[in-house]
């Protein structure tokens, strides 16, 4: 198991991190299985999702922003219930099969790290099985 | 592959099964890999979230049930349409990492079990590869 | 690694390919382990849920086209944004568990692919570990 760090620069936002997991999974002694890529934090997550157009990305912080909004009449005091809700929707780890120490991603899909009560620094697990 | 339950108390409700799932865990005669966390239900389902303010899971509950209200127009005629849609959102199983038989989850992460159509005797299937 | 074709005939749908994948699971040469299905598109997913009634599979797709309609204000400018983040909050992959080369899934599960911007031909990766 590998630990990768990923530094968020807003209160939302979801960073590509393909090309940080592709290097640790070449790293790794497996040249075949499964790569786990798991976020240990309940305010934010994983998803896999298109890389090319950066508007994508806004598109879905924004639409999951629209849908549950901060601060509205939620029990958790924190300011961040919106946060969690958010972590849960979009899920803590994805799953991608490796052949010959690569991902076996399709053309458009990325590796996107969401943050949803940030900016923070954050850790991300890798592993390949 | 074993095979817990767990009781759920109200229509809809996130029971912290962590402990439960740990204690299998450390049962298994395997100490690094993956553990498999799946709920053979369709009305029902897992995510990982914080356990420690008890609100956050009442948050989360309270913020599907919000989006996607009970009996709202719905073709499925069962009562139950909104359970079927909550249970994709959040997913049918959880993936974790183990080491010297830990499950790896961050300081505040727990694993919940999401009902959404109890309160029911519900089983939970967990396996460590 | 196997990979099978879906073909989509609308724009969201959802399609049950559990027997394509059940067939494939029993193709490969492992009796235990757990099997991955990969959808390695960024405007379609995968979800397990209820078959027998094919109003479910409809519900789905509803509630999620209620929540994240078709052509809203969004900056993504190919006409699918909303497609894309249906794909994120349902997920690239599903993980089932394998005995004795059957799916472990419950009596109403089956495996659903989700189309979001059909119709098209797709894939679907399929391993088990």
């Amino acid at each position: 198991m590998k630990q990768i760090s990923v530094q968020t620069t807003q209160r939302e936002c979801l960073i590509d991190i393909t090309s940080k997991v592709s290097e640790v999974v070449r790293s790794i002694d497996k040249t075949n299985g499964i790569c786990i890529v798991f976020v240990p934090h309940t305010t934010a997550g994983i998803t896999i999702n298109e890389n090319a157009d950066p508007d994508v990305k806004k598109d879905i912080r924004d639409t999951l922003s629209r849908l549950i909004p901060k601060g509205a009449n939620y029990r958790h005091l924190e300011g961040n219930a919106d946060s969690h809700v958010k972590a849960s929707l979009v899920g803590a780890s994805v799953t991608i099969m490796v052949e010959n120490k690569n991902l076996m991603l399709g053309t458009w899909q990325g590796i996107q790290f969401c943050e949803f009560d940030g900016p923070r620094n954050r850790s991300v697990l890798i592993s390949v099985f």
